[in-house]
């Protein structure tokens, strides 16, 4: 890919007027354009983290794998919950039982509200605190400059998108496309983490602080997303044969080296990344004629790669 | 569906004070808290608008019908360009070859860029300018109140989600899902509505004042929204065999009418809307805990049901 001139007609007023004085060839030229994978490109080695398995779920299906960072940072009593359930096999052989277009997949035992057919919980919790926030002392918080309509501050926190309200003293993962959350009933302490649910849609930040959000899908979210949508209210399937199996919940930390999904993060704390974000928030390309000049927290990538070796 | 109740902790501070002062069975008593859907079906008949025929776009799947609203107010030249093509069967054979998750699903001729393959475009222009905006004069405007990153002013406009500069005298259609752009190269005004996208993801907002939108979908998006995502960078398909083959586009005024889908929308200038708005702006059903105290405009429903004979 060459890199992309940066048009004159794409600068902002401040910056022309800045190049009217100094003169087009002065120092204060700003530098050359780089798209957010060149970036990524040049990036140095120490600004990629690894996932630890032990935060890592495979979610198998026979269309392939949906790997997922748990955020024992924000959900650390469902995480572990999570965790039980895994070691436990309670997922192999349930389902994807509802996919709402814009909004959801989600996944677990249909039967759970049943007494009668619900799955055996083996040892994990059958009561759990909601964990919708954390007190914000102590988290690294990222912060973007942009504004938001939902949270008073946004930003990255253990790698998510979160918000903060430093009054309350509280942060909060944030409803993106991708997070995964644990589905619960009327009551803000029902979830258990053994109904999961992934947003394919339109980011429902009216969830943020409604609901305990325990990670998000870093690699094969198209197997979810793409799924049939289910025909009754809310996504369901009428039809039990229409769910999409789930062969098993893995962790990676319990799955052979070798059978692993090798993958790291760029850390929020970088300068690569904060330029990713730039390149994003003002893009100076061939084809973007009016840099935004704005990001919203859920429009920000948070690139993934391939460990090398 | 019960109507849910006002629970006391999910009243705003300043209604809590008065409550406070008022006294608890005062006339300052809230109305119950009313969802969307109670909302809407109480709704006067005169709220709802039907689609005009000659701006309602039936894109023909073997698996359905996708209802477009076109947007003819924001691209009149696009619009009229989709006219032609569509009374010249331009799109009858040709096929999705685009679907790259969480952005959008493409469709029209696969060949476009190619001379010696592509199609015929007949009688449409082969030059349009470029309808990134238009002149906010004239055109009423049902504002948001809530902030917004991407633009100095959001609400809707032709039933349309958009955005306002008012110093800048303009207004542009905001890149919800579901929104309806064409497709173009490099150059601003490369665009024949020829090509055409559908949003399936997060709202790619950085692309308004950036692409000519010339619709969106009122019915059927599952249909495009679930569809294998492309395995090739930005979604191609590789082998043509895996593009979902479009049967036909048909405009719904050259459709009998006893073959046409009879939707209508609710106006964005009524009371209803404006209720349906708030109640999802601040949830105090049972199951929020904690109502957003916001909307985002591309969260905002547009309500659209069937025609009542």
């Amino acid at each position: 890919m060459r890199p992309p001139p940066v048009a004159s007609t794409v600068l902002p007023a401040a910056l022309l007027a800045l190049l009217s004085v100094a003169g087009p060839l002065a120092a204060a030229d700003p530098p050359p354009y780089r798209s957010a994978q060149q970036i990524l490109d040049a990036s140095p080695a120490a600004d990629w983290r690894p996932i630890e398995p032990e935060n890592t779920l495979y979610l198998e299906l026979d269309a392939g794998r949906v790997v997922i960072e748990l955020a024992p940072g924000f959900a650390p009593e469902h995480v572990a919950n999570i965790r039980t359930l895994v070691r436990e096999g309670f997922w192999d052989g349930t389902g994807i039982y509802r996919v709402q277009d814009n909004f959801v997949a989600q996944f677990g035992d249909a039967d759970a509200d049943d007494p009668a057919r619900a799955k055996d919980l083996g040892q994990a919790r059958r009561k759990l605190p909601a964990e919708f926030e954390r007190d914000a002392r102590g988290l690294a918080f990222d912060r973007l400059p942009d504004v938001d309509g939902w949270a008073p501050e946004v930003g990255f926190a253990d790698g998510f998108a979160a918000g903060r309200d430093p009054e309350a003293g509280k942060a909060w993962m944030a409803h993106c496309y991708g997070v995964v959350g644990a589905g619960r009933n009327l009551e803000a302490d029902s979830s258990l983490g053994a109904e999961l649910y992934v947003v394919i849609g339109q980011s429902p930040r009216q969830l943020d602080r409604n609901i305990t959000q325990v990670g998000r899908v870093i690699q094969g979210i198209e197997l979810l997303s793409a799924l049939p949508r289910g025909p009754e209210p809310m996504g369901f399937y009428p039809d039990p044969a229409q769910r999409t199996p789930i062969r098993a919940i893995r962790l990676a930390s319990e799955v052979p080296e070798a059978e692993r999904t090798r993958l790291q993060l760029l850390r929020t704390d970088t300068q690569s990344f904060r330029d990713v974000v730039e390149a994003r928030r003002n893009r100076r390309d061939d084809f973007y004629k009016r840099p935004a000049g704005h990001i919203d927290l859920c429009n920000v990538p948070l690139p993934v790669r391939v460990a090398k070796d």
